[in-house]
């Protein structure tokens, strides 16, 4: 299913500076932050970047050391920053997120600092033209629409830009109640859904957000039924407390009438949790780019995100071959030998 | 239940340098220490205050750099300084601890270095005359009656002043068997027994100290029976491992002749289990000064304790949004939203 | 010169958060940062409180970890935060600012992210009445004027009240080309001299701002001609590269017609050299409030700024007995003991 | 059982340099190391040393900086560097191996870099010849046979040496897939078992390599059958997680012919899994050359390997009476205090 | 001069690991290091890369980790890794070295281990044939000629095979008395000189490893004169202290009979000097090929150069414009603003 | 020179816990704290041993954490701890230390915390009598007299039986004005220099607290004429800064009547001044037992003390090579290669 376009992936979205006490400490009185870049699309991005696939990132940074910073980390990954547009304006800022993990029965919090950042503004001028043909597949999330009108419409045109020009179009609703109402994602998703191909919903998120009810399988159906979607990717998290998860997918394809499932990984043992609904994207959008499988999209999703939690910051460093090793593990009941050496 | 005194809570007890490895290294090699103010009643103080109403810690620390560094953080809690004195003798000294966490099946350690500290030397004449009147409430704990003689009649003779000035007594046994004997502690105990409105001990402290038998409540009301003691509060903790307890307790009230339990805190992910007894105490006095109501203190000092254990150091930094939140998961069996955002 | 007001010092301004990369690492690519608590005037409270003096900062931070983080900072410095309001808007931010410190030839940087802040929309209506009765100076900087208008309208309307309250009435001119131009800050500073009792001013921005020219000491006297100004002084500093400096300051006191100055500091080992101006200024006015003395005045705010310029952070740390021994090595030429032991 | 000799133990076996993330950190982008020195013969002569037995390592280290390290960290626990020998070539070299540690569903994983390091050229020539009188057990492993052709010699030139000298001969087969093949192995060690006094087989490399087959406890009995062998270890270890471990083992003495066992140390919290191993090896000889008892043997061997999991590094820091109180707790079903204070 | 090639340089050369004690620890005793990627090669690439024109490392690392994280340091920096081939082998390792800042009168060290590493087997032919088309420029030095006969034969049939698809051929001399004599270097090295256009070699070298005598412009003329090499750099380096250089440069152009020189930076404050060399050829080069100018080179080349000794690591960070800033500060005396803010 | 005694040297002396802020911090305010083991005597037997003598610390410890650290630390430099007795009361401490370097114009502060450290009850009879044939010289300095009469008892016997069995005894006055009066220390050390064979006394020490006056080599020389003493040695430290400071030292030989001097080592470049006074005694008494050479000892003196200087921590881990080489450069202007590579 690989063709011969520049990027396999091209996303849009906020790239985020994000700022953690050390250990367990607080942030209340901590004295050193560990400083990571992140925002859910650089995310799926890195993902499916160190996966071995290309991917870009779209998004707007100061022209500044914060800026470089998040560049040299989406590069570090190797995500291509050829479309992370430099803000010339120097008032410009990049949005800051505080996050601090916890241990039962304390609960982790995030404090996020993200208005007026440089991406709100982005236009679909201040990109080339042929970025379109470029990429096989475009994703973003409903955080970018939620972001500003200026960056909704920016995103919705660049929805149907990349549509027009063969691809693929992958969108997440990651619905956020600090961003927007209910109400308003609702309307506003809609709007958008004749454009999606893949579609990332949770149940939680379909029933409260979308008003839908019933079971949760003929709902992640029913999308596809009203709209031209292909592939609905539906995510099952089980929190045993913060530091104790159990993640687990079910995927339903159109084409086949089949639903995907597995086995959840269960007890994960959480280090960092966030970035890891990110992961299952880049994993799922991953296995479908490159092996046009939902089954293996399942694989590399479930896989990818289980192991997200288990490591600091918002972005994943698995290669294929670790993803590949733990897939197998989790098939053959999670045994497997300790460690190689 | 609130009144005009300038403090909610006044408490007299020993400032420590608390000193322990970074991370799960060992004290006999580590080649850095993470540094922290403690010290049984400061961190009572301190989970009062951080709760919102108004405390103050009576001690004595050395004038010199290690004296303004537990000054410091003691301020910075929002605990009030204005009774800590800064002893002018150079050969005055802190006491520290080294404090070492572990894992199962290791136990964690203490080494206590708190000999000859500057608090041994206070005396009430050291403090102004109107300082009695000031509080709603004066605490102090066994402890401070074991480190010295002198201590010992200034402590009960600040017991006496608050008294006599309208200040409810607030009294934890914390016994601890590397300061005195059981004999020694009971006998000094039974002399204070009778200004003490508030009282702490844990049933095998009861058992073991005070040579109680019997069942655990009758027990607890005993002490009411024999003693003008209004309110007595027992914890009950459970260790699993160095990383994982639970916790609950029980108070008795005995102008209702009740009791008042709740389901324990199961399977607590512990980091740092010093302070948490504290941190109960905090609560407990938090609830009952706030509320006047001994349900809300159990709910209170049950959450904050169970918190404390999830953060470092002595210290809780909970606030009363924080602690609430926590006790409402409790009472809606833990599940709750994962996280806002 | 004491007397009996709650405060001898409060002041108006943004608090702020500082990040640093640690050591000698760049912005660009370091992954912790140290995290502070500055701002000039609270910069200048914390000077004054180390001191021995009683201050307040009277600021508007958010309801969440990260205003808890500078109040905590703010209290363990000895300011009080009785007049730091909490912000109930959850959209409510603390401004940021990253310090990356150099060596020559590099210069160090500053990346300011303070737009929208709490503080700008702080009314004068939002703080008690009796706020202006208890202190006995009330001091504010051009950054504060330049923050917002909003935030302009209530300092003016604070040092109306501090005034007609009795309060003498400080003012740093502090210019920053990044916050308003010369000429806005020319008009809008001369609209409040007529307030205003002490007056820092450097002779660059006296010429540069205020058009002023001439020999220096004549420029310092000009503005107590104009207007009602006590005391004028004026900084100076040789930077010989980011890790050298020399620094002294003059003082012209109105009132004796006294020019007041000292041999500078020669060779300051720089550790960090932001929040050196405030700290002068903090010592300037310690000196002036504790001893009615412009020599005094002078001493202190030298010592004092030279001092933090070898301390990281915004803040000073140095007490009145580390302040005095400085002068007096300063005095006998810097020779003195090496270490007292 | 004790006697005269200068040590109590001498091994033989690679130093190396261990290099790993800090806390969760991943070694693609990790920016800091921790450094530590390690080495299963040498974690044998450190666990021995510190339990109070004296110890002595027969390596050999680049006259380096690396060198001197790995020289300084040995005699900190008291091990004998005075075998160390210092390799005059500029081009001597020191394994270095890189170990990440992990949280399920990832796994732990290793990095080896030590081809060519000093060891690998060491000959018996190089050592004064009074040292074979001077230990009572000689301990060497798997890994140092398969290093290179002339350590082999070596190897097994100082077994005949230490043997003829009349001191015990100790040997773990330590299987390392990337070192050598099974049929190797067999071959190799096969050669040596008529030397060795206790031996040290896992269940599984008995049967993966040397072909065992039928009940365990029938294996480990058929190694003293067919070889001069006194005393056979096997340890078992079950894996539930990267942080969650259980294990004990089982000790046959053929003088007795009886299997000692125990139950096992369930839910160990695992910190660092490294050194386990040789943690259990220096607790069952240190049992071993102590009390000449196999149950005490068994005992120390499986607590020393329980603690060694909870302390970050390849080296134990336990002294005796440390382990002495894990045992009891473990014979009386882990209970016991939490903490003594 | 710019022209439409993909890369501006291409630089063949080893990557290397370097770890570094922590402040002012040593290498015998600190408990982490500081892990950073290097190579003299690299450290061109990255310096040309981050002032803005397109580079690309060309070497072989191991596929593991290790070879992982410089592979994304050298990303972070922006340069491309199209051409660092992962190396199959198992065995394969990356070469590392440890740095050891230091203070006057101790003197830095480095130790190195690079034996046996991955770039010593590396072969024109694993590279794709268009490579060679692909740059304007191509960059070795003499530490790749003498790694190993391999390397040195890829080398120079690279230089060959740039230099006839049009590319420039910078080489610079960078000689390691620890690698080879100076009479192997001489030999080896003129053999290549008739492929160089741009050639880098010290006074010291010219006389010590080349035989030259006489006055320096002579000796730096003499190269253009026996050898078709268009440009001559040669840098002057004074050492006052590890904390304190004085650097500048002379630049021969053949084409113009010009010399180009500039006052040095004097005083330099040393953090960190390793990579101050790789950063004059990276100014440099950036000069020449953004410019087509020698002064331009000459500027950019010892500003670079004087910058990187403030910044830890081996590689620059610093973008054009800060460059430009001190080069103008330099040419005005140094003064300057202070900061801008 | 040398002899076949066990020991070249063994000191008497308190072996405290060092603990410093991190990087430039305060100690008010800082959250870690460096740990190091120190102490005058281990200081000097750790700079013998470093340099390839056999050293042994004569002490007394705590039987815990701490007391197991330093001995960790004198092990880990080759300093023998058979002599390090471990104290088994259980209310044992270790004397700590808090040391904060400074930057001009603030100077490095240092608080003890010493007071009934274990070493304070030490007998001889705590000691095997075969201790004092071991050595061929003792060490001890006025600390250890200071400290309390029970050790002053127990140093003066020991330096009788040492000297009883033929070592060579030296002292170092190291006068401490927070130990003792300057009449004390003379009344005290006068006592004891009829069995001192060398004397360390600084030219300042001999006029403060021995009342000597007149030219300092002649007051170097009065020492050897009014007591039996062979070497006097007197150290010349100017303090320019913190971070600033030149050393030389004379040395006065009696049996040639020579003074030995050499030219400062000037602007070493300070990272920590502790010990340094201690360092040079370790070069000197090195240079003396290995050579028998006053020239040798000045050499090794001051380049030691030079260099230690330049390193954080109270010990140095200066090789004979790295001294050497230091020594070198120092005769030939400083120049030399600024690193070999």
């Amino acid at each position: 299913m690989e063709n011969k376009r520049e990027y396999d992936l091209c996303s849009l979205g906020e790239v985020m500076l994000r700022l953690s006490p050390q250990g367990n400490e607080r942030i209340e009185r901590c004295s050193t932050l560990e400083k990571t870049a992140g925002g859910a699309e650089l995310n799926v991005c890195a993902g499916v970047s160190q996966l071995g696939l290309r991917s870009g990132i779209i998004s707007k940074v100061p022209d500044n050391g914060i800026g470089s910073y998040v560049r040299n980390q989406a590069r570090s990954t190797g995500v291509s920053d050829d479309y992370l547009i430099s803000d010339p304006n120097p008032k410009s800022r990049l949005g800051v997120y505080y996050y601090e993990g916890a241990a039962f029965p304390r609960k982790p919090s995030v404090i996020y600092d993200r208005d007026g950042s440089a991406i709100n503004t982005l236009k679909v001028e201040e990109l080339p033209d042929d970025l379109f043909e470029k990429a096989r597949m475009f994703h973003t999330s409903g955080i970018t629409l939620a972001l500003s009108d200026t960056l909704r419409e920016t995103a919705i045109e660049m929805m149907r830009r990349f549509k027009e020009a063969g691809a693929l179009i992958s969108f997440d609703v990651n619905f956020r109640g600090n961003l927007w109402t209910g109400a308003e994602a609702k309307k506003c998703i809609e709007s958008i859904l004749p454009l999606v191909d893949l579609f990332f919903c949770s149940d939680e998120t379909a029933r409260l957000t979308f008003g839908k009810s019933g079971e949760s399988r003929q709902i992640m159906k029913s999308f596809t039924e009203e709209y031209p979607i292909c592939v609905v990717a539906s995510t099952k998290r089980t929190v045993h407390s913060p530091k104790r998860h159990s993640f687990t997918s079910v995927i339903y394809d159109r084409g086949s009438d089949t639903f995907y499932e597995e086995e959840p990984y269960r007890d994960i043992e959480v280090v960092d949790r966030i970035g890891s609904g990110d992961a299952y994207v880049a994993g799922m959008l991953y296995g479908y780019l490159k092996y046009g499988d939902c089954r293996k999209a399942l694989e590399f999703g479930n896989a990818l995100s289980a192991i997200k939690n288990t490591i600091p910051g918002d972005m994943t460093t698995s290669s294929r071959e670790e993803v590949e090793a733990v897939i197998e593990d989790h098939q053959h009941g999670g045994a497997g030998l300790e460690m190689k050496r």
